[in-house]
C-alpha cells in the first residue's frame, strides 16, 4: 500500500512539495497498481492536538512494557482516553499497513510543518509498531520518501546545514520507528521561493537544477516500489 | 511584560515543564510585579493550523519587503486572509511586548511539541518582528527562558546529542526572529520518565540532580528578570 501524506498549508497551486508527491503517486500507481492507495491531506483533515487523555495512556501502556494496539482499548479508564485513542488508532493502521510512505514535508521556521508535527506526535504512541511477539519493528520493511522543499539552501557546502532541523530529523523519527536508514529516502527541492526572495540568476539556476534533479529521483524511487 | 507559554498535553500535576513555567512565573511576579504578565496555554487553548490564507499573504508581505504587522491588513485581498491574520496578529503584538518569554517544552518524539510548533508556524509572519525603520529585531532586548523536558539525557557526553532537536532547534529559531544568543536561555530537566520507564538507581539519583539544577538555574533567571 501507498501512503500519500501532504502537509504544506498551499494548496496544489502554489506548494512544490504536493506537486511533486502527485507526481510520485500518479507515477507509483501507474506501475504498481492504483488500487492499494491513501492520501492524507493535514492540512485539510488536520490531526487534533494531543489532550491528557493520550499522554496518560501512553504511559500506562509504557508501564505494561510492549502492549500491541489490539491490547490498548482494554488499558482505557475513561472516556477522555477513549476518544484520545479513537482518533489515535486508525492513523497507527494505516501506516503500520503501508509498504511506501512518500510524506510531503515543506520548511517551515528551519523544521516541519506543525501541521506534520502533529501527525507525528499522534502516530508515535508507545509500542505501536513493535511486533508482539518479538518487539521488532512492523516497519523495518517499509520505505519513507521524503519530499523535502525550503526556500532556501541547506546542503554541506552552504554553511546552513545546522539551520537544517528538517531531513536529520525526519532520519531520526523514522529511524526510532524502525524504518531501516536504507529505506528512508530524503529528496530535497531548494531555492524554492525564488517567486519571492531576491536571489541572483546563478541561483534560478540552481534552483531549477534541484528541482529537475528531485523529479528525476523520485522517479527513479516510484519505480522501485 | 512576562510572557509564559506551556505546550505539554499534560495537566500541571503530570508536567514538569508546567510545574517549573509555573514556579518561575510566581518568583518573576513576586519580584517584578504581578501585574505584567499573560500566560498562553497552548493545549487549553490550541493555536488553529495554518492553511492556504495564512502563506499566500505571506509570501504578498515578503514581495513588499519590510511591511511592519500595522501595514499588512492593507495587503489583505480575501475573507481567507483576513480570518489567518486576525488569528495571527495578536500573537505577534503579544511576543513583541514580552520583556521575558518563558516557554515549557516537553520534549516529543525527539522535538518541541506539535503545539508549540503551531505557536512557532503562526507567529514567525514575514517581517512581523522588524522595526519598520531600520529592519533591526524588535525582539533584540527579549530574554527567552526554554524550561525543557525529556524522559531520556540528550548531553554532550550521553552519545544522544544528535537526537536533541529541541534546543539547538529553539536556539536556531529565536535567533533567526533576533534574540541575542546570550538573552536565550535553555533550562533542562532531564531523564523526567523515571516513573515509567526502567532505569538505574543511579539514573534516578541523576534525574533527581537534574530537576533540582533547572529549579535553581530557573529562580536565578527570576531574580535577573
Amino acid at each position: 500500500m501507498l501512503l500519500h501524506i501532504d502537509s504544506s498549508a498551499d494548496p496544489t497551486a502554489d506548494s512544490v512539495t504536493r506537486r511533486l508527491t502527485a507526481d510520485f503517486a500518479r507515477e507509483w500507481r501507474a506501475l504498481h497498481g492504483p488500487a492499494d492507495y491513501r492520501h492524507r491531506d493535514l492540512t485539510a483533515t488536520p490531526v487534533p492536538p494531543l489532550t491528557g487523555g493520550y499522554t496518560r495512556l501512553g504511559r500506562r501502556v509504557e508501564r505494561e512494557g510492549f502492549v500491541p494496539p489490539a491490547k490498548v482499548a482494554a488499558l482505557i479508564e475513561s472516556p477522555a482516553e477513549a476518544r484520545e485513542w479513537e482518533l489515535t488508532l486508525p492513523l497507527i493502521t494505516e501506516l503500520a499497513a503501508a509498504d511506501t510512505v512518500v510524506l510531503g514535508v515543506p520548511m517551515y521556521n528551519f523544521s516541519v510543518p506543525a501541521a506534520l508535527k502533529a501527525w507525528i506526535d499522534r502516530v508515535t504512541f508507545p509500542g505501536a509498531f513493535a511486533h508482539p511477539d518479538t518487539g521488532e519493528s512492523l516497519l523495518a520493511g517499509t520505505r519513507v520518501v521524503a519530499v523535502l522543499a525550503r526556500g532556501g539552501a541547506y546542503g554541506p557546502d552552504t554553511g546552513r546545514a545546522a539551520l537544517d532541523f528538517q531531513t536529520p530529523y525526519l532520519k531520526a523519527w523514522t529511524g526510532r520507528l524502525g524504518v531501516r536508514p536504507e529505506h528512508f529516502h530524503p529528496v530535497a527541492a531548494e531555492l524554492t521561493r525564488v517567486d519571492v526572495l531576491p536571489l541572483s540568476a546563478g541561483q534560478e539556476e540552481a534552483a531549477a537544477a534541484s528541482l529537475a534533479e528531485a523529479r528525476a529521483q523520485l522517479s527513479r524511487l516510484a519505480a522501485v516500489g
